[in-house]
């Protein structure tokens, strides 16, 4: 194992577990925190008087900090970065990620999909985008913080897959919450659905790669069923929620996509067609 | 093993599959079907021809048709249905179920969670409401179909149970095809989301047991995150989907139910807490 020099700014829940990670894999470990105190639980660490004496210190800067705002704003404060490697895993926006690194050349924006407890386990999975010859370089360091994933040349990919697997997340726990009220309707406990949730979740799971070849290709065959069969089982879902009293929500969306693409020719397709409808660009909400 | 008369009223793609899985368990199996010629991949079975020549025939009454006009009219020209016990295994609401149990008193409405060709496999699921005595009383028989798991006597659960396993499965396809059609508007391929998808299906999976305990005591401390850092992600999957021009209609109803939650006062609860304003009377939407 190789000693490095390392900085991170913010140290926040996320911050501190990055800084724990990095001292215990032994490297020298500087850090910053714009409230004082927050380094009293890592020892070893140098703590560093202000943003530029942190920077000046290592060759690679680690900024976690909270907002967009926080992140322009620390590294303002950087000073002169020439030659810094900075490897930001705030959370923000793709957007955000590809100005600060159009100012920063030297830049690798990172999403952590995992909770600080994780954080230098192999329960953690970091992904990372922007500069490639800054992440080839250093890897090995990256590594001690959790599985390391180089996206792309583009910085904004890492918030883009972030995005990507917490909206996946959502809608998830969304249909869950949809699905227990409309069982409290009728008594039910929720308990007692989680093993059938299980098992509907094991099932669309294994056709999610099935379906994500028919995405890529651009073809959609009908496999499980046919989007009118869908279109079908969907209504069901939207009349008993109205019966219910629960919110129809998420099933009148999803059946309002369907039916867009049965009136676009896709009823005999298998229900990956949807997703020509999710770009409809006329149906933007914000 | 003991033998059976068994009746299946309708030979659609399942009810050939459950005929046949009745057949190859080695039940004396009669078969009707509006239109003739669906018998002739069942060697062994009897074909009634009529309804009334077919419930004659057993104990047992198996309808598996498409729609509540056809189980009511396929039930209308059942004549007398007196000592049968009638398993309708036809997808349809529940309230429909409840109707047809009030007409018939020996009445079981099943929801079958698996598709043709896992019938008769241990693959197939197949959960039962309505009369529990005669449940009891053809277990061994509908066990030969699938599991077989009886959930209470009000003849709506099956029904209801279904429309809740398909109301989250349709939840994650979405999920899957909105994350699927922003990372599409980064030149990023589905196939490459795939894990990281199935990774963030895993971790919510997780969660389900403890939020469905927190819906039951109808108590929501913060678990993985609070409400208010829940929403944050929300609105970032929101501003990245109107920046990649992708319909942001899933996340943004979980905005506004969020939003909502939070104005309640649960900014500070898990998300669990979400569920009550699915509740909200005055958000029903048809």
């Amino acid at each position: 194992m190789t000693k490095h020099a390392v900085t991170v700014l913010g140290l926040g829940l996320m911050g501190q577990a990055l800084a724990g990670a990095l001292l215990r894999a032994g490297h020298t470990t500087t850090v910053w925190n714009r409230s004082p105190g927050k380094a009293d639980a890592l020892p070893g660490a140098v703590v560093a008087g202000s943003v530029a004496e942190a920077v000046a210190a290592s060759p690679v800067v680690i900024v976690c900090v909270t907002g967009s705002a926080a992140v322009r704003e620390v590294l303002d404060a950087a000073g002169d970065l020439d030659g810094r490697v900075v490897v930001n895993l705030s959370s923000g926006a793709s957007r955000e990620a590809r100005e600060t690194a159009a100012r920063h050349g030297r830049y690798l924006d990172g999403a952590i999909m995992a909770a600080p407890s994780d954080i230098g386990t192999p329960a953690s999975a970091i992904v990372y985008s922007g500069n490639r010859a800054a992440f080839d370089e250093h890897e090995h360091l990256l590594r001690d913080l959790g599985a390391a994933t180089f996206l792309g040349d583009d910085p904004g990919l890492a918030a883009l897959h972030e995005t990507a697997v917490l909206g996946l997340m959502y809608g998830i726990l969304n249909g869950f919450l949809h699905s227990a009220a409309l069982l409290r309707a009728a008594g039910v406990p929720a308990e007692s659905f989680v093993p059938f949730a299980g098992a509907g979740i094991e099932t669309v799971a294994a056709w999610l790669p099935g379906y994500a070849r028919q995405i890529d290709e651009g073809r959609y065959p009908p496999v499980d069923a046919t989007l009118d069969t869908h279109l079908a089982a969907i209504d069901q879902v939207v009349q008993e929620s109205v019966a219910a009293g629960v919110d129809s929500g998420p099933p009148a969306f999803a059946r309002e996509l369907a039916r867009r693409a049965v009136a676009a020719g896709h009823g005999g397709d298998s229900y990956v067609s949807v997703i020509e409808q999710f770009q409809a660009p006329d149906k933007e909400r914000s």
